[in-house]
């Protein structure tokens, strides 16, 4: 595909994103960031030109690829001028709807996956959720999906706003209760280094059995002896032990529900 | 190691650990449970003898390890008699001196992962924390977990009981947190499969980032317009909803502590 594309944003998925479109011979034109730093480093393993300035961008690409955190989003819109290019975010929260004051052609190219600047991942196994206004486009967006990952879907803006919640439930929630994990451990000077098989193998088992099949625990059958017993051991972390009793209602209510 | 184990428990964790013990050519002498369907699967896949009479639990063999739920520990504990070999436990919550009144030589086995009969598990790299009331018999348990792992680890009854509950959280609570973001993508018509590649990867980050390190989302900013939308989102389901504000807090918050 002959697409000369325009990255506009510099952070963790922009980064990847650009580094993994390369690696399949797209044609980065352009990289435009905020700040002159973030923009040439991005730049510089790209081998491409930068601007820091946005009147500098250039204005006849075919593809501009909007990856900026939602509250830099609009302001960046507004003093953008795109002739006739396809312009598409990638955020999980917005709607597709939010672009379209600001270009003819507009839709969303979601890669569901927890990005990090200095860690590699492969693309090949990451849904891309895609969307556009008009049919055409969206056939551009599914094949630059199919050229990096094997996991390309159609999914709307409401059906992806509920993913972009899910994510943060099993993602960043179930991060949390890593470090929660790791807190707790660690007053007692026991390292967490003891819980990273656990935290392999309870990840692991959702490939076989579903969340609710694979759920164990003293929530899971009430056992207020237990729970009891945790609730007291975090009587110096309140919100941790509010946290622990929410938690447990939840999982007991669920494993209920059918 | 010419050891005669009987096996108190024919559970998960029971199930699990004494097929490794028989894979490491230990000796199993008997398994009692209370349930003579249990026992007798468990013995039909050790090829050992099994009983459901507490009275009948042979008397003379060298260790006994009781797997047993936290509920049943006591009541069968008070119908054993054990004449001169070393009583374990493998349970994360109960202290070594639960013990103290039904056998002179007393420790515990507690192989800190989560198990599923149906579900192999590697043992070689499960942490096995290691307690005995004399040091002759803490020598015996290391020598048994060094066979089957390779981290075998003195861990005292208060950190124990710490551990297990910080597994709670890294397991248990993380393990809803995926089945919670299930419930919201279906609740859209999208498929749980999605959300597997991330599951996968933010367990595999920490391998190599703290959790804190690697926390992501919009708690960690405390960004109050996603918030906002994700938690009136939630409106239907006030339980999830509490729990949604009570994780982030605890997020920006631990965010903020050095």
């Amino acid at each position: 595909m002959d697409l000369r594309i325009v990255i506009l944003g510099a952070g963790n998925l922009a980064t990847r994103l650009s580094i993994e479109l390369k690696q399949h011979h797209f044609q980065i034109e352009q990289i435009y960031s905020r700040t002159a730093e973030s923009a040439s480093a991005l730049a510089d393993i790209l081998d491409c030109p930068w601007t820091n300035d946005v009147n500098q961008v250039i204005k006849d690409a075919d593809l501009y690829i909007l990856s900026v955190s939602d509250s830099a989003f609009e302001n960046l819109l507004h003093k953008l001028s795109i002739e006739n290019g396809l312009l598409v975010h990638t955020s999980g929260s917005m709607p597709m709807q939010s672009l379209a004051d600001f270009a003819k052609r507009i839709g969303v190219f979601y890669p569901l996956q927890s990005f990090s600047k200095q860690r590699d991942v492969d693309f090949s196994s990451i849904p891309i959720c895609i969307e556009a206004l008009n049919q055409e486009d969206e056939n551009i967006l599914f094949e630059i999906g199919h050229k990096i990952s094997s996991s390309v879907q159609h999914i709307d803006s409401i059906q992806r706003r509920s993913l972009h919640l899910a994510a943060v439930f099993c993602s960043n929630f179930a991060n949390h209760c890593y470090a929660l994990a790791g807190e707790i451990a660690s007053e007692q000077g026991v390292d967490f280094e003891l819980l990273k098989p656990l935290i392999r193998e309870t990840a692991a088992k959702i490939e076989c059995l579903s969340p609710k099949e694979a759920q164990t625990g003293p929530a899971v059958r009430y056992d207020q002896n237990v729970m009891g017993c945790h609730e007291s051991m975090l009587e110096t972390h309140p919100l941790w032990r509010d946290l622990y009793s929410l938690i447990s209602k939840s999982i007991f209510d669920l494993q209920k529900k059918q």
